[in-house]
């Protein structure tokens, strides 16, 4: 398979935009063979605040927020023109390889392995990178409602640069919270698997990395070969 | 099964009155075998904001709503001591029997039996009536955050009175949207299971039901024999 492509649950907020994303993304699916991960945004928000107000177990609240994914998977299967959402891998490959999307709801794959942290330092992000690395792809795409990784938070500072290329080793040092989880960059590493975090509102980026070309994004490299 | 107790997501709002109210509900399950099951509450409203903001079809919002019942469904389950989370109807059968209280999480029987119309008329009060038929259970509490069903809105209305009982034909008559939802009395009747929908703020009025003593709520009766 060519890429999975997360779709950050923040682009939610603009259903037009996301609308046109997803028109996109199943014109993708015609040359490229794609599989779609849900991002939580709002449906992982309120599980967020109940985890605050009940001080819940890391367990349980990560596979709350899980569900969120599921939920917003639904959603997206419904405006993604020619798609499908499945609990399966064999069913996402196979979907892919007919130029269909699929749509994977990562619920009961997750729930079943338990492979990574159970804390909010994983969120769809590095579900997202272990889905690919399950699903044989070399690269992944977190799509989010900003160009990329910044020096810092570009909606707070209007100096903020982006940065267009860094190393997982690089990521894992600055050792903050940037627009990605931070145990993406220990996970992408560990499967080598190179990442893109690029903006959604501006599909055209995504087609054009996908064919191998530049676009404005942060790539973070963690291909060894 | 002695009762299928559903526990109304708005309960949540007061994290100090629910836990209470979970610690009744494990001390319940030393003398009857009961499940619970969980409510949609703010899990769900996130998908009905979703549903009007995006159009969704009704199959869509309706799993995506299930889904929210999970999420409440293993916050309950850190709560009430004793308490075990399931899928399965066979699993919540035997561990009512020894005492621990199942919640029971209705996605995967909801996605792949779809007994019920997919639409806002039906939400967690008719999937617990549902569950509560699979279980060959004779009872259904539907607890919430009022007394019962009243004559109006009893949080807009002074003069509103509570009806302790009437049953599922007349409810089924009123044709308006009560405390809960439209497609229960249709179900209750189809099923001949009775409702007791009950304040959680005072759990007291659901060992006394349970015990067959009187108690502040509204019983739809729907049993024939």
């Amino acid at each position: 398979m060519d890429a999975v492509i997360k779709i950050g649950g923040s682009l939610a907020e603009d259903p037009e935009q996301l609308k046109a994303l997803c028109t996109k993304l199943s014109e993708f699916a015609k040359k490229y063979t794609i599989t779609v991960v849900p991002g939580g945004g709002r449906f992982a928000d309120v599980v967020r605040d109940f985890d605050k107000r009940f001080t819940l177990s890391s367990g349980i609240s990560h596979r709350m927020a899980i569900l969120g994914m599921d939920q917003f998977g639904l959603l997206l299967s419904q405006i993604i023109p020619n798609s499908c959402a499945t609990y399966l891998l064999t069913d996402a490959k196979q979907l892919s390889e007919i130029g269909v999307v699929p749509v994977f709801l990562p619920s009961r794959l997750m729930f079943r392995e338990d492979p990574l942290e159970n804390s909010w330092n994983v969120t769809s992000d590095s579900i997202a990178a272990y889905v690919a690395s399950r699903l044989h792809v070399a690269k992944v795409f977190l799509v989010t409602d900003v160009d990329g990784i910044f020096t810092k938070d570009p909606k707070k500072h209007a100096d903020a640069a982006l940065i267009e290329r860094l190393s997982a080793e690089e990521l894992l040092k600055l050792n903050k919270r940037t627009s990605v989880d931070r145990y993406l960059p220990k996970l992408l590493l560990e499967v080598s698997i190179d990442c893109y975090v690029v903006n959604g509102n501006h599909p055209e980026r995504i087609e054009a990395i996908l064919a191998g070309q530049q676009a404005t994004c942060t790539l973070i490299v963690a291909r060894t070969e």
